[in-house]
């Protein structure tokens, strides 16, 4: 079965969901996107997912005339058409500025670019239950990474070191301190406390990464919203990821190094079982 | 006549130009590009554009089997398909990583988007006369902006403020210091000496840049390539932009406060007539 995919108001196959090469997505970046899994038990903060889409397109201040709010019908029909409903899979979503001759400005009627499609999700459990190295590498992006835009050349470059290097993700450190990684927030676990870059400019506002702390709080675990100093991540006790396709992903080892005993630690062992939970998934791990 | 462009390998009409919807281009901003002007004497340092296309591609690692030399064939043929041979025009070209399923890393067997059209270039008799007004605002873009990407939204935003204040450029401001425009290189005339960013991963290799350096030079006016304190751009007796579209412009007012006496000063004249010469333009202004 052919792919089928949204754009532009139409439902059609992947192979014909063709944009104009003047749209501004694709000369400037000029657009914002959302990644929202679907569980078995339904999405997974659909009403987050659409808020923090809401906040992107008024940083680059896209009108999507059609209302946010209407997206989500679009996403089941696309679960539905590929076969995906009830299954782990990932909506991807982008709304461009729309197709206008190239100037820097924005267009005065634009007329945003509106693409959907729907995917199975790639199976973690390997990873989850062992964890992933990381490489660590200087955050080049730009200052404005709370805007989940397309702007993601950096992103992909940096991923990529990550990949030749047999790692599973690259930490990205600016000034000394860890931001976040290419796609994922970074956790540490120092003394018992959960350590994680407090909201800025510099890292995106992480859906799952206000979970997982909403998660340490129930369980109590103190929390600390501060920069981790790079030098410490090698000492940290406990490394994790938390992201949207991460979930709550253990990190054993950084630039070779193995994190704490080089296997997943306690606190990050607690927190997976308590998100297995919430996301009703049948995963579950022995402390 | 409808615009005829170049996509991957065929003429076609602008509005029959589409790329997937899962161009890396579209989804990552992966992907980087030129714009080169013609004269009617031809075109400007185009060598020197191949080079730096050449620069970039290898910088994203971006592998463009023609082979670089093969585009000037096409920018030629883009040219007369469109009326424009012996005209002041412009070539816009955009290489990406071609389409992909949507992963961050890079496709094994990637298939590069290329995609080329033709325009007539706006005149700027007016502004290069007159001069023009900028705003300043923080440089918050990436850190690689030697690099030529379509990775551009930070540029977008911010000139759009210049727009909307009515202003020509915005000049960019990182960490104190005056790094470039958004779309033009910032220079400045300090007790006769011409000012301007060193080459480095924050301000791309301007090719005009580089052109009106050597002019300054061949006529004995003292360079220092070095950042510009952002307090000083309004200290200093002259300034002006350089790039493909801006050739020399005067910059008259900077937040809205004149530099010097609010008139493009005679060192901005000189290397505009000088660089007007070169290029066999028609335009020559007074001292």
């Amino acid at each position: 079965m052919s792919e089928r995919v949204f754009l532009n108001g139409r439902f059609l196959p992947g192979e014909q969901a063709l944009v104009s090469a003047n749209d501004r997505g694709f000369h400037f970046a000029d657009g914002v996107y959302e990644v929202v899994k679907y569980y078995p038990g339904g999405p997974f903060c659909l009403e987050e997912h659409m808020e923090r889409l809401r906040n992107s397109l008024a940083a680059v201040r896209i009108v999507y005339p059609m209302g946010v709010e209407t997206l989500p019908v679009i996403f089941s029909r696309l679960l539905e058409e590929n076969g995906l409903s009830g299954r782990e899979a990932g909506v991807y979503l982008q709304i461009t500025r729309g197709s206008h001759p190239r100037v820097h400005h924005f267009p005065e009627i634009p007329e945003p670019t509106v693409y959907a499609c729907a995917f199975a999700f790639p199976s973690f459990v390997r990873q989850l239950t062992e964890g992933i190295g990381v490489i660590t590498a200087e955050d080049i992006r730009w200052l404005r990474c709370d805007i989940k835009s397309v702007s993601l050349l950096a992103n992909t470059m940096l991923y990529q070191q990550a990949v030749e290097r047999g790692a599973g993700e690259c930490v990205l450190v600016r000034d000394g301190l860890v931001t976040e990684a290419t796609h994922s927030t970074v956790m540490a676990v120092r003394h018992g406390t959960v350590v994680t870059h407090p909201l800025s400019r510099l890292i995106l506002p992480g859906i799952t990464r206000k979970v997982v702390l909403d998660l340490c709080r129930e369980n109590g675990i103190p929390v600390a919203e501060e920069a981790l100093p790079a030098e410490e991540l090698h000492a940290a006790d406990e490394l994790f990821l938390t992201g949207t396709g991460s979930e709550v992903m253990p990190v054993v080892a950084v630039d070779g190094h193995p994190v704490g005993h080089g296997l997943p630690g306690p606190v990050t062992r607690l927190l997976q079982n308590a998100f297995f939970r919430k996301v009703d998934s049948p995963l579950k791990f022995d402390r």
